[in-house]
């Protein structure tokens, strides 16, 4: 029997014809002399009737139909004594003249329905019957149809599509990198990806002019919410392209996804906001803009407070910044409060101070010190009776993630974010440079072959403080998530010398670590500039999942293992003896 | 300056209007007073004109310029006075009003220019220069556009873009496997993919029902003339499919890409030839049909011959064949044939018997021994004076592989082969194992989970010889090269038990080895099957290349090294500390 159509595609347009359907037994009622069977398959469900009477051999293989037996049958549509409102095939049946059992199967080890109650690793461990779910089945076309679209628009814009390799070198940039042992030459390894960056930057040496690739990537990181060591990468360069130029044609993309895979309208050009302003006014350089709220400075009205820790703060060259919870006076105890100023701890912050607005003045620990502010604060913060107002006095840096991270939180604890919303923007104009506190050194912002602003070169100078520069970078957010990023780079050698050298690398290091772009450069490198986005992430936003596994067909678990199969496993000491390695025995250590 | 199109597609239609232009200058030529530039991207050239006199800022420009320096230009088309035939601009020019040099290049290590004679290496160690020649770029265009058809013309068709793992699970099948060691798991690896195969088996399983992916592919293989460690594979399965169904699907494509990347019309269906027959007539289970010069069998003429090398051959159950070069009596001289008869020892063969056709008989030293056989050997080969027959008489795969060798050979050094043939093929019915002389054991002919005909599924059962199966199994064939391959998949767990036992694995060891496919196969298996397609060597045939690393952007060379990053390196050992895992030292041994 061949297939007429997929079973979730049946319709009321068919109603009398034939039909011919294969799938898997969702649901089965057996009514005495009448069995009815969901029938399931990528496309939906439709319901099957068999009637004992009328089709005895029909019945009989219904009859020994389980869950998740598959299923082929022939039979009319027909009308359906009862419409079910809820699915898509509701008004009709198929009344089923003949029928076969195509395959048998065990008792699943959950049941195929969306809000399973299996754990994860149940799921993933079998995850051929996970992706049945509806939900499943529903992103994994939602992926495969945006993958769909994006080839589409770049190779319609005149991107060639070029395949970078997956074995490639590893660069001391490049701790996180995944090895590959060379079985030919003992001691050597080969890299994988962790991203195309220098390869598709010399695709623009090469003349490529416009390059593309949905490409593989794979960072050997330790793993947090939403994190793959092996994920997908929308990626972009451009030859003679300004920033707008590359923004422009990714808006044009993403215009195009949310019409055609959401039939949503998003109006173009999103907004471009600072750096500078996207952490001084959200405390983020994602910053969510589906709410309000924003952080606001306060230091020149408290700099002469009586409350020393923020006129103090404000003579130390600090910061006092606010924001104004509508409506938190009554929502926020005391406690809660207390257990917010443990948390934003980890971000440095010594303390949180926080009034609540009366009507008869602020309310709270420090009330008494500041009141006589009351009426200029309340003002700038557009504050009235029963806000509540959390100040935070530090530095830049920790009193924009400590109030972005309070933003953020009490926005979705008080339920501020209208559904619905696709604010898309992007963040521009960032430091070139930032100081790592960890690595006690300066370190790339974007990547070290981003291009300065044309009236910042002067700071790459003898003299000069290079790490005021910003860059010609750019990231795309998505209602508060970083979606992608990207950069005009540096052509020119000359440039590039002195960035490698503001990065702290002498001229030597620098050869040893990037020779081949560094040729590159010499060789003929157009103005050029790209961008990358996290097709996982987006997708995991364009499907409103909230976890970003449930976009990849066959992903790690929280641990960096892949059920399914038992990835990674044990291999055979002969293996490791072609690859010239042993494990070491170090177990103490671990 | 913004640029208004490519250099390469500037045309007559623009005569009088101004253009912007970017480009690698490709050549200049100094006239005194005017300068010749070609400006090269990468859909081509146009000749720019400098004119002292009438804008002597930008002849200064000019006559700066070097090869390979990267120029923009803004300036007028208008009509050549001596038109270029050889060039699709070569109508037109520009009168360059304004330039500017975007970069400078040091001399290039070879000229940018096809049938360039620098060494492979060197091309390799500087791909991005040698990507520019318009062959190189001509390739990779090509590519892009055929991966453009494939995505288009899958997703157009029901099939769903999934993404399968590239860290996954070693299988002891998998001697050369690429390995990766866990960071995280001390003593375990993940490994790459040779291929998708029980990925996509399993999404069958999940309801995807069709399936494809541009996948990237890992075997650490010896490497011989087209083989890469790495190389793209279009994956695709499908549901509730027969290998005729899945047949048409790929002629489908087939014919797409070649009408819309090379304008050429292929007829569809394509021929399917029998396994047995491409063995008996061609030699080979990639049949070369783009010339004649069959294999045939004299078996029976020659089994009573006084000639006892064949008649004991044919007594021995073996086979006595031969092909007929027409016009071969000239072509070729004892020597030669000598030389031949060398080379087919290595498939086993123990001599070459060969006789030239002239008007008084046959000549040569067997001629004596079966001139009484002439006429009716003659009638059978078609042939005639001048003709020279050449003789096999041993096995059925010594003679395949020695005549279907001396054919392929033959052929091109007669120059049998007509240009501008598209033979595509289909090979069918192939046995299901095959013994493999190395290992001393049957193998799967294609892979173990490849699903039998129908009719020969009683081999299996006791007592039975499982060696005579036949498989669901299908290559395509492009003018004698193998492009892809695949099959229907068991779906039934006994079978699969079955042909598992017949591959001489225990219960145990199969589902030490293949657990999860079987889970999968006992939970809800639909019938299915699919085919993979080897792009890298298709392309190279489209390109009507001869070298595999011609259509790859970045290959790894006949060494298996990448020269531009060089690929594969040494490590520093707190990485290999961190994977725990030490280099052996093993260097005696290599």
């Amino acid at each position: 029997m061949k297939r007429t159509n997929y079973a979730g595609r049946t319709n009321e347009s068919q109603i009398g014809e034939e039909v011919v359907l294969k799938g898997w037994v969702a649901k089965r009622r057996n009514l005495g002399g009448l069995i009815f069977i969901d029938l399931r398959d990528r496309e939906g469900i439709v319901q099957l009737v068999f009637d004992e009477k009328q089709d005895p051999a029909a019945f009989k293989v219904a009859n020994e139909c389980r869950s998740e037996y598959i299923l082929e049958v022939r039979g009319l549509v027909r009308e359906r004594a009862e419409i079910n409102p809820d699915l898509p095939t509701g008004k009709i049946e198929v009344e089923v003249k003949e029928a076969n059992i195509l395959a048998k199967s065990q008792t699943p080890p959950f049941e195929v329905k969306d809000n399973v109650d299996a754990s994860e690793d149940l799921r993933l461990q079998y995850r051929y019957i996970d992706l049945r779910r509806p939900e499943m089945m529903k992103n994994m076309k939602l992926r495969s149809k945006v993958a769909s679209i994006i080839h589409n628009y770049y190779d319609n814009n005149d991107f060639m599509d070029v395949e970078t390799p997956d074995l490639t070198r590893s660069t001391p940039e490049g701790a996180r990198d995944f090895l590959v042992p060379s079985r030919l030459y003992p001691g050597h390894f080969y890299a994988l990806p962790q991203s195309p960056q220098l390869f598709k930057q010399l695709l623009m040496a090469a003349g490529v002019d416009r390059y593309y690739q949905m490409a593989r990537c794979f960072r050997d990181e330790d793993l947090r919410g939403d994190r793959q060591p092996e994920f997908t990468q929308v990626d972009t360069e451009m030859s003679f392209a300004t920033a707008e130029d590359i923004q422009d044609m990714t808006e044009g993309l993403i215009k195009r996804v949310m019409k055609e895979a959401l039939n949503v309208d998003v109006k173009t050009p999103f907004p471009r906001m600072e750096w500078q302003e996207a952490m001084d006014r959200y405390g983020s350089d994602k910053p969510d803009t589906r709410f309000g709220m924003l952080i606001t400075d306060l230091s020149d009205i408290v700099k002469d407070s009586s409350f020393k820790v923020f006129s103090g703060t404000v003579a130390d060259g600090k910061f006092v910044r606010a924001i104004c919870v509508p409506g938190g006076a009554d929502h926020y105890s005391r406690k809660d409060i207390t257990k917010k100023e443990d948390y934003i701890k980890r971000y440095g912050a010594k303390g949180l101070a926080w009034v609540k607005v009366t009507a008869d003045g602020y309310n709270g620990p420090i009330a008494k010190f500041i009141n006589d502010l009351a009426a200029p604060i309340n003002e700038r913060l557009g504050a009235k009776e029963g806000d509540l107002i959390l100040f935070v006095a530090d530095s830049f840096h920790v009193v924009a993630d400590s109030l972005g991270y309070l933003r953020e939180k009490i926005a979705h604890e008080m339920d501020m974010i209208k559904p619905g919303q696709w604010n898309y923007l992007w963040v521009v104009n960032w430091p070139m440079f930032e100081y790592d506190e960890g690595f006690g050194k300066w370190i790339a912002a974007h990547h070290p072959f981003t291009m300065l602003n044309e009236e910042d070169l002067h700071y790459l100078e003898d003299g000069e403080d290079p790490h005021k520069a910003h860059a010609q970078s750019y990231d795309i957010i998505l209602n508060g998530n970083e979606i992608g990023g990207g950069s005009i780079r540096i052509h020119d050698p000359k440039i590039q010398e002195k960035v490698f050298k503001a990065l702290g690398y002498t001229k030597e290091e620098a050869r040893a670590r990037f020779n081949f772009l560094i040729k590159g450069l010499e060789n003929g490198m157009p103005p050029e500039g790209g961008l990358a986005f996290g097709f996982d992430r987006w997708v995991m936003l364009l499907a409103g999942a909230d976890n970003i596994r449930d976009v990849i067909p066959f992903p790690k678990n929280s641990k960096g293992i892949e059920p399914m199969t038992a990835a990674p496993g044990t291999v055979d000491q002969e293996q490791l003896d072609e690859l010239h390695i042993d494990v070491k025995d170090d177990s103490e250590n671990n």
